[in-house]
């Protein structure tokens, strides 16, 4: 495999990247709801936590019945178990990234992963 | 632990998400690079897969010797061993989110791993 990938969004409603950049520690997604709309289904993970990020917009999402307001620079932790489901405000679009990674899984990083080269 | 947590960021050069969030598969950075400047070092990874969105700006990425042009919208994998430094452009700061995953750490994903509730 190469040393690296790459890839350029145009504008959709959801790009995923796992096989656009041959990911093989994530999948992240690119996701956009139109205002008043909603993801149409609540799930949750067997193995995986998801990081939410907000990039536009605003929204809310609601954890196991708690619900949680969503606005631009938002980063959330959602624990496998927990059951989501993200909605655009009546208003306004929501914008996110969607970072799902297997819970755990992480070792070293930053410090203790990089070496200067 | 919680069943989520949530941060909002504010406008730092650098914000790490790992501790702040309880992350457990990911450490997660957004940064800065202002214009004219780059990271000060070149730097690879043991374990961890590292995957770059730019958010905003332009500049470039030398890895492994081969220059790659950076606008906002690009989304990067690039492999641990790779040795890889960030720029600015001279006329342009940099934005972009850094995700560190353990290489080869994924298991199913979306379909294979979520669960309609």
């Amino acid at each position: 495999m190469k040393n690296f990938s790459k890839t350029s969004l145009v504008a959709e409603r959801r790009v995923e990247l796992h096989d656009k950049l041959s990911l093989t520690g994530a999948e992240i997604s690119i996701n956009t709801l139109e205002a008043g709309t909603k993801v149409p289904f609540v799930h949750y993970h067997k193995k995986n936590e998801e990081i939410y990020g907000i990039t536009a917009g605003k929204g809310k999402v609601i954890i196991d019945g708690e619900t949680v307001e969503l606005t631009a620079g938002d980063w959330l932790r959602i624990a496998p178990s927990a059951k989501r489901q993200f909605f655009a405000a009546k208003d306004s679009a929501l914008s996110y990234i969607c970072i799902q990674v297997k819970e755990n899984s992480l070792e070293g990083y930053t410090k203790d992963d990089g070496v200067m080269a």
